[in-house]
Order: C-alpha cells, then structure tokens, then sequence
C-alpha cells in the first residue's frame, strides 16, 4: 500500500507520523477550551466531533463522537470504524469537494492538551514477550527455571489497574512500597530504589463479549492499538510477587501513547507470530497472521542532558499475538468490555540494545548502561523516558505520537504528615 | 446496642435480618418495572428512590438516589451516608409521624428481582485469611513453604476481573479452561473438574483516593460490606497461577449479596485482628479494632436433594482488616475509586468445619465431604451453594441476604459449534 494523497500537503511527507493512511483516534482541547474527540493528520487535528455536530460525517446509528471519549464508537463495531475511516478520507483526499468546510476544524497539535482517548474498562498485562520472560526468569529464578512450564502453551497475564492508566506526557511520581532485598534484615517501607519502564504495545477492545470467544472473533474486537509504557518497581516486585503476582509494583502508573491507531490502519504490517516450540491447543490457533511489523523504541533524557535511544525492538517480537491473548481471556466466560484495555508483555528482541526494560538492559543493575554522559541502572529522579513506535510503508510512516512520562522524585512522605496510625 | 423499634413489626423480630438496625443497600425492580434504589425492612424494600423524589427525604448535596445503583451516594462520604441513615430511622421508627407518607413504598421483597447493588469499578481479591492461606499453601506447596514469607507482612492480594461480578441468584457456568493436572501428559482444554467456591466478605469503596491513605483514612472511605464467593476453578488455577498468580480460574463469576450493610450498621460489632506474629509495618498499624463479628456459613444444596451447611465460621478470623487491605493497596499512589470491591480473601477457622472452600473441606478431594444423601470433593453440576452472614446484637440480627448460586453444567461446546480457528 501507497500514500494516500491529503490537500493537507504536510501529512504527505515520508516521515510524517500522521498521513491520511493513518487517522489515529485521540481526546484533545484547545487553551481554555473542552476536550473533544479528534484525529491526527500531518501537525493538525481534526475536530471530528464538530464535523459530526454538523453533519459533515453522519454515521449509521450515530452520533458517537459528541462525548470526550472514542468508547460509543469502539461499541458500534468493526463496519462503523471502516465507514469513519472512508467518510475521513473522502474529506481529506487531494481534490475533496469538502475542503473548505473541513480547514476551519483543523487545529494545531501543539497547542492542544491531550487526554486519554477512551475511559479505560479494565486492565489486563500479559507477559508473551519470549525474550522478555527468559531473560526475567533468569534473574529471578535462574536460566534452568527461567522460562515457566506453562509459558508455551498459554499467553499468561494478570490483571491491572485501570484506575493508573495515565496519557502520555502526565508526571510519574516515584512510588513508596515495602520492600525486603536481599541486603534487607527485614521488610521496609521506603520509596522505590528500582523504577523501571516496560516497553509493551496496548490493544483496545471495542466491541464487547460475554463468553469464549475465538481467535478470529477477538480480532474483530479489537479497535487498536496505543504504545504501553508499565512503569514497573522492581523491588516491591520481587518481595509481593509470589504466590498472587505483581500489585503495588504496577499501580503506580500505566502510560499510553495519546492516540489509538485503528486496527485498519495496521493492515498493511501484518505479519505472523514466530514459529511454535509447542504445539498450541486449537483455541489458541491464529487462521492469520496477526502481529504487525512495528518498529520501536525507548529514548530516556535526563533533566539536564541530551537524549539516549536505550532500545530498538519490533511488536513482531511477541510469541503470541493480541487476538491470541484476548481469545484465552475469555475461555473462563470472562466478560470483555469496551474500554478493556491488553497490554502485551515487555518488547524485546534477542540482542541486548534491543531489550524493553531497564531491569535487562542493566541485567537487574549488575551492568549499568551508558548513556549520553553517564549511566543507568534503573530510572533515576526526573529522568523522562519516551517510547516511539512507526510502522512504515512506501512512502508513508503510521505513528502513534510520544509516550512520554517524567519520573519525580518520591515525596519525603507520602502521607503528608499526617499521622499513619 | 438494642434493637431500634419500628412501627414496621415484622422488622422488630430479633432473627429478622432486616431490622431497622441494618437499613442495608440494594437495587430492585418489581415485576416489568425499572430497578430503582431500596433499603430492606422485615420482610420489605423500601423504596428510597421514591421518597427521595417526594422530599420525604432530602440529603445536602442531592439528589443520590434517582438512578439503579448506590454509587452516586456512596462518593458522598460518611457525613451523608449518616444523614440518611438517620432520616430513615426517623420514617420509619415507632410513632414516626410520616408512617402514612412511607406505607405506599414499602414493597414486598419476595416480588421484587435483585440487581447488583453497586457499578463495580474494579476488584481486588486479599488473601488474608491465616487458616486458608496456611491450608492452601500446604496443599499447593508443602507445610514447609505453606505461608508465603511476605504473609504476615503484607495483606498480599491480585486484581480480579470486575466485569465478572454478578449479584447473588445469577446462574454460575462451570467454565472450560486449560488444564495439565499431575494425570496428564500435556494440557489439555476442558471444562473445570474442580470447581469450588470461596467464602469472604467484600468491602465496598465509597471515597475515592488519588495517594497513599493510612488505615484511619482507608476505613473512613469503606461504604460497607457484602457477602462474596469468589467461585475458583482449581484445576485450571494450578496449571497457569506460577508466575503471575490467579487469572481465568477467578474470572468465571464472583457472587456477591444482593445487599449492602452500611459500615455504620457493623459498629455494634467491631473487633480486633488477632495477635500480630510479627510486628506490622507501621503504614499498617490499625489505630482501633477494626473486624466484625459476623458470623458466616456455607451451604450446599444438589439438584434434588437437601441442603447441608458445610461450614461455620467468622469474620473475624482474618488477619488483616479491610481498612489494611485499601491502605496497602494505595502504597504506590494507585488511585481507587467509588465502586471498588476489596474481597477479604477465604475466611476459615481452625478446624475442619470451619473452612471456607471445598479445597480445604475436602482437602483436595482426598477427604471426600459428606452432605445429606451423599458427598462431595468439588463442586458437582445443579448445585447450589449459598453464603449467610449474621452479626447478633441484643434481640437484634444484622444480615446481608442469601449469597447464592447454582452451577449449570458446562457448555459441551464453549464456541457454539464456531470454527475456532
């Protein structure tokens, strides 16, 4: 697939995040003004609510875009997001009848704020990066049991918190926890010393479920797809983790990309989940290639110094895919709903400059990375770490916008001082 | 405290569950009528949306109750929360003079269908039962390793699903998953053969949160309580909770009591977590006892046959209350939310008859349960298993209303005869 020719000539670059191929789903509001739904397009975006309000875009069954949120059109379904998707492109193509009616709703990026594109439902992480687990499972409980027997036959995940689920760009706060490492007599209650970032895609389901549902099905679901960024501390990890999973040590925040790009927009990239070292049950079968080729990155900066890119990995570096997780989310009958938000699992590829957390760039401290003037273990206090993903085609880049966050340092207490008992 | 005559006698019975005391919280709708927020007296609902909508009652800052569900009352916080609960006991106490006025709404419960009481926005499930952990732990680990070193350091706990939080009558599905038990040669995807229940409480949150609480503030922001059976695939939780913890085998459904008991209702009933056996963080000290006693069963009724209890015993065996289960989980600055469910974890006693799940009633099966007209390991198809809660004070019973559900048998085909792949 080629570039799709804009009047808006700025998303007609090469390079340029948002073409007209793309039309990525955001929540934005001008200085003073309220927060709308719009979608990118070159260094602008569009007001699709207004254009809705005013009968430019008329969608069977709608409106759904007079509420800050994308949910009302992530239930209508997969027809509904295919019809927006050509009604935006007939608006925006070169020679579009509609030009002039559709130039006063373009509103410059940078001068918006943005929100989170959708209320979150609930949130569920996996863990089916094959890298990832191995070298996690190495350091946590060496080579020989590294990766779990079950890993192979079931995309294993926990679930979250949809209440940190937090848009690019909002301030992390180093978080307080209890810990007991190994240089501990006994535990502690103390901010984290091991803060650290995963490098993971997002997938949003639109339309919901209430049964199993297979592989083929769960991909119907899916509206899109945001970059994840799973703020994660080690230490109060490795002490809640057994025998329930990780808790507080992932609740502190979960930052996404500000824009979803729709699931369509991806068709191009598809490309298949690797080959099976076990055979997977048939629930778990893909009759298609299902990951997408994504190029990703992770770039840390330090409060007064030039950005480091610390990692280059692929989405196609997933040993399962999103329908693949979804579908095994509900063979229990677990209901899905609109809003229900998958992350994959930490990104990383086989070599070490291409891993999605500082706990294996560093291998869990033992190797400091460099960094442009200097070195990381793990985040350090007002460090801003940024994910970048860019799916590219002939001519055109699919973008997903920063997935940026600043970590600040833990407050001196956290109660404020008030009395803790 | 003494039983709080109400011109509504049936209430002033002192097995009555519902006296004017306990004023618990639920949702009801009549035959082909819309759901609507009522309080239980006696053998009645009284409907609370109607008397609110004639000024029969007026709370500062309303209206809360003109939708089908608790929440916009429960974010109002304690002062309101009281100020009604006073209005009510005003209505409808002996020689209340609006006894004329309130009549026409009391509506007889047997008539009415039950919903869930609250929009549950996420749940949480705490493990901090010291029986049932130590139980579990000697089954899944060995009595060596029974008690995870955290224990009795960290109310330990994992994030459920609330979408599969359903209220008490629903129909419970056992559900297909993947299982590789110690029989099989390689898992295998099939409908649970262990399927159990849990007995616990849940803890309803009213106050949101956006930072670490203490243990006074966590327990000023519990509206009150529910009956909870977090229903527990056993087979398919062995095979996938390593390393992650519990996912699908708890996302088939949790059951929860058609009634909220407002915290204020359990005063009478306050107790203490038992004897520390290693001194708490001080995050987790609790200024004042902050259990109930509440006395709890199980029972279990087959398809045709009688109904057996197969357990007693009491909230008050936990060892960590509910306000130190919110207060650890707001440690990393996790948000909670209006409408958050804390599952207190498997209440058992110290003996046999005390415990709260058929894995440990039956010991894994390898100590078959006997019940009228047979026996059980597990739960078996058609039955029906119900959870009972009751706090008695002088002449006075506090109750939630039957937590029941009955198991249907698995779909012979969880897809419906659709291709799975």
């Amino acid at each position: 697939m080629t570039l799709i020719p804009s009047w808006y000539a700025l998303a007609n670059a090469a390079d340029c995040p948002f073409p007209l191929n793309n039309l990525p789903c955001g929540v934005a509001a001008p200085a003073g003004g309220a927060p709308r739904c719009v979608v990118a397009i070159g260094d602008a975006a569009l007001d699709v609510a207004a254009l809705e309000a005013e009968g430019l875009i008329a969608l069977p069954g709608g409106p759904y875009l007079d509420r800050p949120e994308w949910n009302p059109l992530m239930v209508a379904g997969r027809p509904v997001w295919s019809a927006l998707r050509a009604r935006l492109v007939e608006l925006l193509r070169e020679g579009a009848a509609e030009q002039a009616a559709v130039v006063p709703h373009l509103l410059p990026l940078d001068a918006l704020s943005l929100h989170l594109p959708f209320r979150v439902a609930e949130f569920t992480d996996f863990y089916s990066g094959r890298n990832h687990a191995f070298n996690v499972g190495t350091m946590f409980r060496g080579p020989e049991n590294a990766l779990p027997p079950n890993w192979l036959h079931i995309p294993i995940g926990y679930n979250g918190r949809a209440s940190s689920v937090v848009v690019s760009g909002t301030p992390v706060r180093r978080p307080w926890g209890q810990i007991n490492g190994p240089q501990d007599d006994a535990p502690r209650f103390a901010p984290s010393a091991r803060f650290d970032i995963e490098l993971e895609m997002g997938a949003v389901v639109g339309l919901p479920s209430d049964g199993p549902v297979t592989v083929a099905e769960a991909e119907e679901m899916i509206f899109g797809y945001v970059l994840l960024n799973d703020w994660s501390a080690r230490d109060i990890q490795a002490w809640e983790y057994q025998p329930l999973g990780p808790f507080q040590a992932k609740a502190t925040a979960t930052t996404i990309s500000p824009w979803i790009v729709m699931a369509e927009a991806l068709e191009p990239f598809r490309t298949s989940t690797p080959a099976r070292e076990k055979p997977l049950l048939p629930y778990l079968h893909e009759p298609r290639p299902m990951l997408f080729d994504i190029a990703l990155e992770v770039a840390l900066r330090p409060e007064c110094g030039e950005e480091t890119v610390i990692a280059r990995t692929n989405y196609a570096e997933m040993y399962y895919s999103a329908p693949q997780q979804l579908a095994h989310h509900t063979t229990s009958g677990c209901p899905m709903r609109t809003g229900d938000l998958l992350g994959s699992g930490t990104i990383s590829g086989a070599t070490r400059d291409s891993r999605g957390s500082l706990l294996e760039l560093s291998w869990g401290g033992k190797e400091p990375l460099e960094i442009t003037g200097g070195t990381r273990s793990f985040v350090e206090d007002n460090d801003t770490l940024t994910l970048r993903g860019a799916a590219r085609g002939e001519g055109f880049t699919i973008g997903f916008g920063d997935c940026t966050g600043k970590v600040l340092p833990a407050f001196a207490d956290p109660y404020g001082g008030r009395e803790r008992s």
